[in-house]
Formats: C-alpha cells, structure tokens, sequence
C-alpha cells in the first residue's frame, strides 16, 4: 500500500493510492497516519473508499514526527566522495522535526546561507516501539519507507562550531515523501536505485545496496540508545554526488530545481527560493 | 507564576502554585501547558482555583515540546573545567525529546552505560513563534524558565563515533522541571545561583551570570537558523562540576541520587537506575 497525507499544510488528511495510482480519501477510517496507528496501517478495500478530484498538495506522509534522526557518511561511495574513511559504528545526528515539509514544497534558502547542499536519503518510519532490538527483529518495527531530502548548509554545519545540527535543521530543509509504502510492497529495501537532478542534469545517482550500515542494523543500533516511536522517522543516509563533493563545489540558488526518486517510493521535486 | 503539570505519567493535567506553595487546578481554565497557550499563560486568581489534594507526581512543566536543543560549552568555568576554548559562536546540539521526563521521575542507566554524567541547566521555554528575532528582542518570545537535567552518557557521546546525540538522547536523560517560572516572577535571568549535589555531596556550582552566551543572545542565534515554536525548550549549558571533570572522573551508578536547584525554578531529585 501508498499512503499519503494531502491537502493544506497542517490541515492534511489520509489518503491511499489505488492500482491506478489515483488518491483515494482515507478520513472516514483513519484520523491521520500518524502514532500508534502505524503500528496497524489499515487493509482496505482501496476501490471502495472516494477518489480526491484534482491535484492536491502532498504532506509529509507521516503526521506528528518525534524524532527525525540523521545518519551520516553511511554509504561507502559517498564516504570516498568527500574523502573520509567509512564509519565503524553509525553516525548519528538529528534534524529538528520544524524543519519538515511536504515533498514538492519549496526549499528556502535561509538568511546568510552560501552553501546549502542536498542529499536524497531513504527514510525508515517506525510503525511499532523499538528499544533494544535485535537486528533480526528490527524490520517488525517498521512501518514503511518514504524518501528524504536531507537538505544541509555546509557552512553552517561544519564551519560555525560543532555539531550538525545548525546545517540541518533549517526550515524547509527536510521534504519527506510523497508516499509511506509498506514493506510489503516495497520488496528488498536494501536493492533501490536512487537519484537527485539538480535542473535536470544528474548530481546523484547511487543504490541502497551501498548503504555501510543497512537499515536493519540502523534500527537496532539506535534502539540501544533510545527509544524509537510510532512516526519516527530515519534518513539513513546519503550516495555520492552531493554539491560539496564536486569538483568545484556547487551549491543551491534561488531557482534551482531539485528532483528525486527513489524505485518503489516515487519522486520529490522542490524549487529553491531565498527566504525572505 | 509558577505552572506545573502533575499527574501520572503521559495524563498530566495543568496547574499553578499559589502564595503558599500548595498545587491548584487549572484543568478547567487551559486544557495543557502546550503550544499556542505558552503565548498568553492565564493571568488567574489562584486563590479561586481548586486546590489538589496530596503530593501528585510533577510532569515535565510543559507538554508537546517539539524541539529540546542543548548548548554546548556555554560557561567559561566548564569550559575551563574540561581544558577547552570557549566556543566563538555557541554549540548546538539536539536531544531527543523521547528523553523528557518528569523532574523528580528516575533517571535510567541504559544497558552498557558506564560513564553517564549529570548537568544542572537553565531551561528556556519558548512561547512565541521565533524567527530571525534579534537580541533586543528574543526574551519578548521566551514563556518562562526551568531546571533541565541535561544527562549525558559520555562514552556514546564522544567514544561511538560522531555527533553528541547519541550520548543526549537516551531515555530519561531529559527531566525538566519542577516549574515554568513566567520571566516576571523570576527577575534577572542572568543571575541565577545552580547547584548540583551527589548523594548530598556538593558537585556543580554555578551561576547563570557566567554563561558565554546569554539567554537572549542564545534565543536570537538559534532563531537566524530555524524557527523557535512554542513549548520548544532551550538547555543552556552547564556550570562546572560535571563528573567527567572530576579528578578521578566520577559517573553516575545504581542507587545515585542527583538533587538540582536553581534560584527561583525550584528544586530536581532524581534516583539512579539500571535500565532492566
């Protein structure tokens, strides 16, 4: 199953893709997707439920985000990119949830900022509470996939003092979508092409199949450490062809256009705009 | 004022003290001490609130909070407790807010932790929208004040590879409270006695007159980076005493019992536990 969440932004309501891919109104069956019930998507016979006229706005396909944790350098092509040495145990950041939107919404550019980069990331929503999970039990924990644009100024992650935080946890610079997909659906999470144009032309192009620490592995490890709720969610990371990483570095402008893709979870597209 | 939230754990109803200390019943007056209502708290007559009756379990002061950011190295006597620089721009870093709890709730060793650590911190509540606020402005945006116990596990912190967080955001590493101390009530923010004692052996001495970066200073910066909501919380780093600044350093164990005072924001107990 595709589940999304669509209308104005903080007035989004549930719906569901049939075989067609057309939107079907989820609001008579579930209040959100969102919580504890996305421990229990609901089974639906798809064809009964209203189809949405028109072309509505996508939300984040997850309501009410915990936590939205970052992991870094967790792929070894990207690693080579930017000329470090893989991690031996998974780095770990956190993107403020404030800085979530829906998957085709804008980009802001925040005051000040010259290097703002992008990374397409697959993201992990947990369905059920995790803490101290195995990694042969942690895929019971997951709700399903979505994709992530771990939106990131450079200067402001590495050259302002410490921790990432600063670069990415700006407004506007975590665009999660547009659809929630079941493991079900999806099929082998660790085997998804993924790709990132920046207008049009090709910046990054890579597989889940690369990842250094695969998403089971992930989920455990940060259950060790914390407890992970219904609607967290986990970029778990990035393949090569970030702006930083080229040759010289590229970074976003007003009016760039982003477009990412994940096979299985659809497409992003984000104009880049100066925030005022 | 002083508001509280007491009750079990997750059902937590609001309430103010009044002259004489004793909990009063707000419930019928705001639904929560969250969101929207941290930016007009009710001017009432606490003497016609009910009074609560016994000694209620106190709930972190406020609900719902979005985002618990810790600023790091923000005294210059812990700075020059731990041999580092005072940082030139003030150090970010997030905690999860699955880690929130109560201010006199246990505090949980998670399972392989052996060099867990205590910080007595200013807590500030924000209760308006803040954005690209200046310094003149920013304590115009500010709800009030608290105690945060900002617990640290120091090996996941700086021994795992990467990023503080994993250190920050374990489970109960967060109690908050025991009150939102309105800016009114509590005078000059920026001269504020702390301490924090070990088995009622004194630890952390402090005042918030030695922060590098004060609280509007703090409150402006984060605000040029992302948007402050209400009922975000801002811990704003700790006086010297920390027990990875002990010589032989000191870490918590089973059976510790941490007391934390501010002037003004009251007074934290929390026992140590092993997480099962």
């Amino acid at each position: 199953m595709k589940f999304v969440r669509y209308g104005e932004l903080g007035h989004e309501k549930p719906g569901v893709l049939d075989a067609s891919g057309a939107l079907r109104d989820l609001s008579d069956v579930i209040e959100d997707i969102a919580g504890d019930i996305l421990a229990a998507l609901p089974d639906v016979d798809v064809n009964a439920l209203p189809e949405v006229p028109g072309a509505p706005r996508l939300g984040p396909p997850v309501g009410r985000v915990g936590k939205l944790i970052g992991i870094g350098l967790n792929y070894y092509d990207h690693a080579a990119e930017v000329g470090l040495e893989p991690p031996k145990e998974p780095i770990i950041f956190m993107k403020a949830t404030s800085s979530i939107t829906g998957p085709n919404d804008p980009v802001y550019l925040p005051r000040g900022s010259v290097k703002s980069d992008w990374e397409v990331e697959l993201g992990v929503v947990i369905g059920k509470r995790a803490k101290y999970v195995s990694e042969a039990d942690a895929l019971a924990h997951v709700a399903g996939y979505t994709i992530v644009n771990d939106v990131s100024e450079r200067a402001f992650q590495t050259e302002r003092g410490g921790q990432w935080t600063k670069g990415k946890s700006c407004d506007s610079f975590g665009p999660i979508g547009p659809w929630l997909v079941t493991p079900d659906e999806l099929g082998d999470v660790q085997a998804l092409d993924m790709v990132l144009d920046l207008n049009g032309e090709p910046a990054q192009r890579g597989s889940t199949s690369s990842m250094i620490f695969g998403v089971a592995e992930v989920v455990s490890y940060l259950s060790q450490m914390m407890t992970l709720h219904p609607g967290d969610i986990i970029a778990t990371g990035t393949p090569p062809g970030v702006g930083m990483g080229m040759k010289p570095p590229r970074f976003l402008r007003e009016g760039d256009v982003m477009t990412l893709a994940i096979a299985g979870l659809g497409a992003q597209r984000q104009e880049v705009r100066q925030d005022a």
